[in-house]
């Protein structure tokens, strides 16, 4: 049977949109790598630059095998809490998922790790990381990810039987990717505590300068980037027509996806710029880093189902959520390098109630029905949409904070009780660069730094 | 209504299209940032950074709310002047704007400031900066938009009324956007003076090497790859079929757009590389990057309307306009750390001027009138066009230094007279980052460095 | 004649696929030029940037002038051997071309050098970088194009006599980009002969690391993103439905193109994590790196006509060439800076091999025929196809190895000769961004570094 003319179009246009989207998630990857390097110290850069390559190479392989079969296998044996199909991609490409859908469901599931990566750094044992990354990206993640994603998932938006008559709206994962890794870090960073020297014998925190402003910036403006693809992505195809709209359709709705992501991470830095001068009396940069990518990560779950006003409002509040959340993390001594829990677990659990309050009735059937006319579903508690889908988001919420617990949360503790999760205290003084990656990630003169562990070790006992 | 499935294709097509040239030209804020941080010392790395990530996240906002209404808000009441629609995006989408041309037109804007940026680098107060930035992107810079690219704009080669029969040619901005941004950096670098210790006593120029090419080339690299959305994006859409001409239409313009750009940067960035060797004896990396910019600069202007050839012919005077302007700078003891009002002023005049000499007619009414038959128009005069587009070209850049003169100038002034402009003697020699931002973009070494600022200066005070 | 509108629909698609993959392709040249920068030592990073830089814009214009000619330049004389045709773009745009298709091989060509410059870094004068990057990208690669790419050459799989019957399949380039560029790097690096101090009295090889880590990760995954780009991006249109199949065509294959080549440096990464860690003992990140480009590398030549678990295995041993001739080269007292020869020069070589052994019938057929149904060609040794395709790739190895060892080999001996080659042994040891370009990259502390090279030399002899 030859493919008609319409179809061949329909699927070139989007799998170039789907593709070129792919890429830019990936960039996400390289985003965090710069973002956490520059905000550690320059004895762990190579280390934590390490874990996100790591992420991605061990992520490629385990989500080909099993991780996507995971969270999109449905087939015959559709089932609401796990997928049982497509292991090594057999059968794929098929009617539902061709290549580029795997591709950019690869590129979500490589960045969920990197998120908990800034929560343990700087004093985890690298073959612990593995275990953790293995776990977390294979098995952890794509569960949720059926959940909520799968046309079979039990917390669907798209399912035949939707909770609560509509099924939480998470569009690019607001929970589904950052409060997953959000949640992943707080107990990795629970069980393993703060650095040495983190909090003085008063429990007064010592500030702990990341090495380079500089990567930090880069980090962001490159995860700005990428989620360009991240959220207007996640609509999969752009050709879809409205019915009984006049010239609308997905492409629309894209668009203003991307407004919305941008209108949100700019509120939230602006926020963050000028209350942050009031608190601390400076300008601070990495802060209003930090608040955009909060702002981004709240808007992620409703940017499809919101108006740009609105996606201000989330912003706004995002900033409030990750400055109140460090304020609480430095009170309870809770030591997290690149405040991943705060941003990611806090603005991403804000980001799902967001929606839950603000989601238009027009959007959502656009997003989740194409449009269809006749369609009526719950929406956005404050736009008069009553109570169900805030009921679904709270539920998406607490179940994604109950699994990961339930799940990270032993593998953390057994790694810690097997002594194999925190480094010794002389090589966290060292540097796990020094001490598990042969050597500094930075050789400013030549010839009189130690090359080698061994080396280093003499050195120090030399000085005593 | 239905869709049709023409408008359909067409408008997904465009979408994607317009989108991802978007998002390379938002790529090109995280290269002005790394470009500016590079070339300037490393006391003031992070308050460049931040005056980037500003000029985004409050471009954002301000765009949002009013810069697109007076740049693009025709409505009604047509206006050549000022645009008055459309604020805070109300009745967008229409069948004229959907979103994504907002996200374009938004990518644009928040670039301009970035410009300007570069000539106040390290001696500007964060506030003066803010107040600054805010003004440029939110009005000055949206009213010259209007002039020359919204149809109803009284300089535009789209209106009902071409100036000269003509209207100005600025495909994507060599002055909408750079001689904007170098103007404004003109009398910000102008009233501000030069960085203490620039010239010496004798009037001699000491050098302040940036303290890291590698964010130079890194940032001129991510300029290049932005400007591929800056030139070849600025078609709005590429589905336009020529008339009467076969297999061709906005598609091949669109590609022929991206071959000149490159010729451009590159013939540019040759001369600079031979010219500097013989004039400074020395094959100067910083040199050339500046250069290539230069010949980007430049060739924004024709880029769709001239041939390959004419494109190195562009390239070749812009790196000849930088050397010169550049020579003529430190004659006169103007300071702009990142050559900005060379670059983008001086290189953007020639920009607007070549294309009145090289623009081809057939390349002009593809662009202007998509490739109608039977059209006639004025075009460059070496290439036999007549008078009519080099007069309109030379309007344009009077009325924009005017204009900008008239805004900025004054803007500057009165900030210099409330003496919030610059900072003062002790601040500049410390460095903005120790100062305003709360500490060095860098740390080398654990410990031993100043924190915050009363401790710098009580380290300065127990030196003497 | 009006163009119809399913031809417009048709270029528009395959015009923004082709250009945004150009694009992608383009970043490499900065990967490139961050992964060198990060590897050589601080003193020479200047240099090989600028080398990066160069390589580009002189490409832009050789490859205008008369690359793009000698490659694809069929015409009416169709010859095997050499293009003759379009000349400075003359008669392009065309049935067969149009400036899209130029600029992404424009993107490739100079990406060619930037492999090469690596493998000479730290010690060429770079008067003879400009000679020896102008000979290899304007002649000696655009021959090997038209060998394999042109339709016309005479191991293209897509000429009308196929060499074997068969013709040598390398879609994205393992042989025609990275085996050219690796055997270049071979003959200048041996012609030039170790950096001063790399091996010892005693033949015991020295650790010369890079001066930034953060660096080479950066490249690194640039390159990455810059692949998808040059893999998927080589089937130049995305709108070809194939025949006698359901929802099928280039657009699946363009997905599954991409996911090939992730698999392939994610197994190639994950090998050499381990395997170094037992060789070696540490995790060291920089080999990683190199892992993964060395799967990417060899997956480029297979990457459209390989099932995923193929590229697996590409990628496996791929990991194995590398250490096993990095091992090699050690004892050989070789000193390639990058291990681009035997990166790019040894997986290129395996990535050939390997299509020859696993590429599947029916996707050689889709990728070179457009999946026409009734067609039969030889497929990989492995898979059943026989012989043929395996011989014509052994072919392109040698005939690369042959032609560019007989063009590049002369080249470095002569300029070797002349005494114009390599740099002093003062000006390696002082560095080459000191004694030719004007300073050092880096400016860590103001006011007390030589700024000039007459500096430096006075400096020195004061020592003295």
């Amino acid at each position: 049977m030859e493919v008609s003319w319409e179809d061949s179009v329909t699927a070139s246009i989007n799998t170039v949109y789907l593709l070129f989207s792919a890429y830019l998630v990936f960039v996400m990857q390289l985003g965090f790598a710069m973002l956490c390097a520059g905000s550690v110290r320059a004895k762990n850069a190579m280390n934590i630059m390490l874990t996100n390559v790591v992420d991605a190479v061990v992520g490629s392989i385990s989500y080909y095998l099993f991780g996507f079969a995971f969270a999109f296998g449905d087939g015959s044996f559709a089932n609401p809490f796990i997928g049982t199909n497509f292991f090594a991609l057999y059968n794929i490409p098929n009617t539902t998922y061709d290549y580029s859908f795997f591709l950019y469901q690869w590129a979500f599931a490589i960045a969920v790790a990197g998120i908990t990566s800034g929560s343990i750094a700087e004093r985890t044992q690298f073959p612990a990381y593995l275990v953790f990354s293995f776990f977390l990206t294979g098995f952890v993640y794509p569960i949720v990810v059926h959940w909520v994603w799968s046309s079979s998932g039990w917390l669907s938006p798209s399912s035949s039987e939707l909770l609560f008559g509509s099924g939480a709206i998470d569009f690019a994962g607001s929970g589904v990717v950052h409060l997953v890794g959000g949640i992943a870090g707080l107990w990795g960073s629970f069980i393993e505590g703060p650095r040495v020297g983190r909090f003085d014998a008063f429990g007064k925190p010592v500030q702990m300068r990341g090495h380079n402003a500089t990567l930090v910036v880069l980090g962001t403006f490159l995860l700005w980037f990428g989620w360009f693809g991240f959220n207007p992505g996640s609509f999969d195809k752009i050709l879809v027509a409205y019915p009984n709209t006049t010239d609308q359709g997905n492409w629309t709705a894209v668009g203003r996806t991307a407004v919305t992501t941008s209108l949100a991470g700019s509120a939230a830095g602006i926020v963050t710029l000028f209350s942050r001068r009031l608190l601390v009396g400076h300008w601070d940069a990495l802060d209003v880093c930090n608040g955009v990518l909060g702002g981004f990560v709240a808007i992620t779950s409703g940017c499809s189902v919101v108006e740009p006003w609105a996606a201000i409002v989330c912003g706004f509040f995002a900033a409030w959520v990750l400055i109140g959340l460090n304020i609480l993390a430095l009170k309870l001594q809770f030591d997290d390098p690149l405040e991943a829990t705060q941003l990611h677990g806090g603005c991403g659990a804000w980001g799902l109630i967001f929606t839950g309050l603000f989601a238009k009735e027009e959007f959502v059937i656009q997003a989740y029905d194409s449009g269809e006319s006749g369609v009526s579903r719950p929406y956005g508690l404050f736009m008069g949409g009553g109570w169900s889908l805030l009921g679904a988001q709270v539920v998406e919420v607490l179940v994604i904070v109950g699994w990961v617990s339930l799940t990270m949360g032993p593998l953390f503790y057994a790694l810690h009780k097997l002594r194999i999760l925190r480094i010794s205290v002389d090589d966290e003084v060292a540097g796990l660069d020094i001490s598990s990656h042969g050597g500094y990630a930075y050789v400013h003169h030549e010839g009189n730094q130690p090359r080698f562990y061994a080396d280093y070790m003499s050195m120090q006992s030399d000085r005593s």
